[in-house]
């Protein structure tokens, strides 16, 4: 747009929401319309909040989960196993975990998976630390909670083979129906893996 | 959820962008990760726009439209056609407008329309503004851009009966079928209006 509407301000406000997943030029003026609209309820304290999450958020030194503390929340938790670490490829897929309450242990970011294509490297993942986690010898199973796609499951198959030499047990997440799904609405991969590992009833 | 995942910081972080118009509690994470994650590139730049945009922002006396300045840009751009004034229903049909540049003119911004099931009467609304302004004698034409709706009909003609005591123009922006539109897929109202309205070739 040629001239802007209104004040640079506001013009730069909606930019930078435009950034936003989710949010489009578009749809980043409706939220900053609504946003300078209520300035005390919603501007002022986003505003604040995200001065403070500036401020303080940090990435876990150990597991590279997002917190305020370095180690995080979930590493200081001894009420945790920490003996158990599920490795995720990011830190969504921990949260996802932890709202299914899927298992009460310690988690390792990846940051990303292998892809040669999009010139992702083992050093471009937090590969070594986990390694040298592994090999401090404080933990006993290693839990791939990779994302079930290729990649995921190349890395899948690297971290296998790094951690080759260590006394841990490795284990991934299951493939199976999902809880509520129908069959007729499966891919056949999903379909054949959940009948190869099918369980007695 | 009982347990926070990680600091109280991103938890209040992620409810308020929550209240974001287009981003649920799903988005709001994702949107929340993606801004802790690149700090310095997005969430520090966001959190000074919106500590500005709190500071700075405010709301036209003349027109009600939203700018930094009071009167705001529109109304002391001495380009612009001032006796021509455009009463929409909120600032966003406004920059819908300019970003159109629909036409070089002046604004008012009603803030809504009359519903009285909502609760929303006449007071509510910028109309005693509209009618002072018109009585000041500066306008030429009033062109009612407000919604195609029930609402917007008839906040339209509740303004048309309030101005006409002034001598003024009134308008309305036309109906018919939309640019680029197929008359197929165009309701019945919409094409008898443009049948009616009907236009030489």
């Amino acid at each position: 747009m040629a001239k802007p509407i209104a004040g640079p301000e506001i013009e730069r406000l909606i930019q930078l929401l435009a950034k936003l997943p989710g949010l489009g030029p578009r749809s980043a003026r409706r939220a900053t319309l609504h946003l300078v609209k209520r300035k005390e309820q919603l501007l002022g304290p986003l505003a604040a909040a995200m001065a403070e999450a500036l401020e303080r958020v940090l990435v876990c030194s150990v597991c590279g989960n997002i917190d305020t503390s370095d180690p995080c929340t979930l590493c200081r938790d001894h009420a945790r196993d920490q003996s158990l670490v599920v490795v995720v490829e990011d830190v969504s897929d921990l949260w996802a975990l932890e709202r299914a309450k899927a298992l009460n242990a310690a988690y390792h970011v990846l940051g990303g998976v292998l892809s040669p294509l999009d010139g992702v490297g083992p050093e471009d993942l937090t590969i070594r630390q986990l390694v040298s986690r592994v090999g401090s010898g404080t933990v006993r199973e290693v839990i791939l909670a990779v994302n079930a796609t290729v990649e995921g499951q190349t890395t899948a198959h690297y971290l296998t083979d790094q951690l080759a030499g260590f006394e841990v047990k490795i284990t991934r997440l299951a493939h199976g129906v999902p809880v509520g799904g129908e069959l007729d609405y499966l891919d056949e991969g999903t379909l054949s893996a959940a009948m190869r590992a099918r369980t007695p009833f």
